[in-house]
């Protein structure tokens, strides 16, 4: 007990609160390995209410944050992203109740076959353990990969933007509120108390006790994580998508795939940021669709062929940069290009293998695009806007993984788990 | 021109060769992963056949290789692995031959549905892209490794040990033969001709254009890459793998279990390292165990509890080392174990989360072991020897990997493979 008082009296090193941190959370990987669907559920739907119940202490908490985030001058934009309005914590419950009504993944029998010896194997579904998220801003990631990481039965360590500290905690304890009023380990979900970046590189040490980390920010955070970690991640990096119009493409329905592509969420990774034409429809296509994307607010910028023909539509003239820019943003960069081949080309060079898109009439041309451009997504006349957990139908969103390995595109609930392999025998020994 | 002859005269830095071994092998990624399987399964036989028709080739190579071992002073065992008989080139022939009958993983439609809009979703099994497989001693991973990936559409970079340098020039010769003349990309399958380290470590910095490391080979080799990179690594770490005798077990099924389970082959991962015993059967257990295991040269250690009940069979005193120590040898360690729960926190505990088995008649015993022991492959009643692809069914190897993401235990062709969601609609666009 001496020990324990005289330990307390000094802070905890980062090192400790990492340790204390990790064996908390590698503590509840067994029961919420063997937790039912029952408890799970159940604890999310408690989240789900706790959120309601708790609004004024989560608004005081974000106010707190909103507060320090005009003193620190944060822009209108990021204020805006880290406000929890009434209507976005209702938002956050109503997404515990889905994932609740999800199907669980663990257990699942992924496979299951005999062997000619009689050996019995199966392929079943479990969580992975332990999930280290980074994250900025926006607080609902709180509850959003809280409530996904539990469902799918792992522990979860989150750490948020520091200017969404008390907003992120706030949302937070009442996940591992309603988690251990559900029978389930409080630790289970744990919020990083501290804006401190020591703990985040003391956490990155911790290869025996943390199985991925799924940083979601911007590229310095990921590649932070990438030089200080040799953890495995799951990356959310740039999209830097594509619409290409081939020659047979039906130029009304391109202009509204394009148009829908750039302009109707342009801060998001599946937005359009470079669209090629083929060159024998530039002149019919593209001054309608510059005009519409131009009246949409779209700031233009095209190669030589696309300013010809853009017939009076201002466009700026690109530079080499431009096609390997993710503007996140209302700007887009135009090419015109001499075939699909040229297209395919550009796109595997430029591109950043998230989602691109073809629009066209033409089967083969179709099917050239679909086999031959190594994205996560590939469209064929849809806007690449759909490239969403949600609108795949998947149920739920971690996010969309520019990882070749384990999760590639969007994730769900299945890319958060693991398999075993279960040998049943009858006394089997190998000859 | 000139500059090129230039070029050529000085001596290529390893970030050159890096970079023109990856660039080659980038090169082939498209015309490999259109590839029907028809050509990647003629290249396969026609590599098959080649082993045959150069076997003095290779047998000279492979005798270049021996000699300097010998010179090197390598241990028998090392030499043992090293060479090349005519039964094991043929057994390499036949591998090949075994991964052409294989079905081809790419192309595979994973899953495919249609979304309320109208939208039609596939998730479709693809190559991964660009291996770097680094191993060690055994050349008959050169064909193994390279047919497999070539199989997956795969462009791979072959990297053994130096001291199987010349007959791992001399197999990938063959495969790289055969895949020209079946009208693929020659640098589909390249093996790094020189044994300079700096070479591996310039490679290891190739993250845009290696899309994963797979070592094979001590744990320093892998630590190494580990650290050196942030490419994605499947590992294939050590096996600390236990036998548990459960109270309930029939002990003569128990004894053929365990003895199987360390001497059939003791120096692979899924070879037992730990015995557990129940103490309700130690005593009834552990004496006739012991001699059967001592008659087959097994040198044992035991916890006191084991001392005491091997009724004059010599055991001698554990440390705490050997708990956590893979011998790859006629060593094992055995410890008597209060209940089920103690064997399953021992395991989890000291264990490698690669295999591990319980030998149960009781059904609740047998389920709580198979959910809570947290490793690749958890068998009940059935030797630890069984933890590999071929005897899974999966038909080919390239491992047994100890990750938890993307592949985890026995790894055939699936997992040489990623996928991409296509995504077809009518002019879709998001509202």
């Amino acid at each position: 007990m001496a020990v324990r008082t005289r330990r307390r009296r000094r802070a905890a090193s980062p090192q400790e609160r990492a340790e204390e941190l990790t064996r908390a959370a590698r503590s509840t990987c067994a029961p919420l390995a063997r937790a039912g669907s029952g408890e799970k559920d159940a604890a999310l739907l408690a989240a789900a209410d706790l959120l309601g119940r708790r609004r004024r202490r989560i608004r005081d908490a974000n106010a707190k944050d909103l507060r320090a985030g005009r003193k620190a001058d944060l822009s209108s934009a990021l204020l805006d992203r880290l406000e929890i309005t009434p209507a976005r914590l209702a938002k956050m419950a109503e997404g515990l109740a889905q994932i609740a009504a999800l199907p669980d993944p663990v257990g699942e029998v992924m496979r299951g076959w005999r062997r000619p010896s009689g050996l019995r194997i199966r392929k079943v579904r479990t969580p992975i353990g332990v999930i280290f998220m980074i994250y900025e801003s926006r607080p609902n990631v709180t509850i959003d990969a809280g409530g996904l990481a539990l469902k799918s039965g792992n522990a979860v360590i989150l750490r948020g933007g520091k200017e969404a500290l008390h907003s992120n905690l706030a949302l937070g304890a009442c996940l591992a509120e309603a988690v251990r009023k559900s029978g389930l380990p409080q630790a289970a979900v744990q919020v990083v108390d501290t804006p401190d970046r020591a703990l985040v590189e003391a956490l990155l040490q911790r290869n025996e006790s943390i199985d991925v980390v799924i940083p979601r920010g911007g590229k310095g955070l990921i590649r932070t994580v990438l030089a200080q970690s040799s953890i495995p991640v799951i990356m959310h990096l740039d999209g830097v998508c594509h619409v290409y119009v081939d020659a047979s493409a039906d130029l009304d329905m391109a202009r509204r795939i394009v148009v829908n592509a750039k302009v109707q969420r342009p801060g998001v990774c599946n937005a359009m940021e470079t669209l090629l034409v083929h060159r024998d429809v530039a002149a019919a296509f593209l001054p309608k669709c510059l005009r519409a994307l131009r009246r949409a607010g779209v700031e233009l910028r095209g190669c030589p062929a696309t300013r010809k023909a853009a017939r009076g539509v201002a466009v700026k003239p690109t530079e080499e940069a431009d096609w390997w820019t993710e503007y996140l943003d209302l700007v887009l960069s135009v090419k015109v290009v001499d075939s699909l081949d040229q297209a395919i080309a550009h796109i595997n060079t430029y591109g950043s293998r998230h989602t691109d898109a073809i629009v066209t009439a033409d089967v083969s041309a179709a099917e050239r695009f679909r086999n031959e451009v190594d994205s996560s997504s590939v469209m064929v006349n849809a806007s690449t806007r759909f490239s969403d957990g949600f609108e795949y139908g998947l149920g739920a969103e971690m996010g969309i993984s520019t990882n070749k390995l384990h999760a590639r595109g969007p994730m769900g609930l299945e890319e958060l788990t693991t398999y075993k392999f279960l040998v049943d025998g009858d006394g089997h020994v190998r000859e």
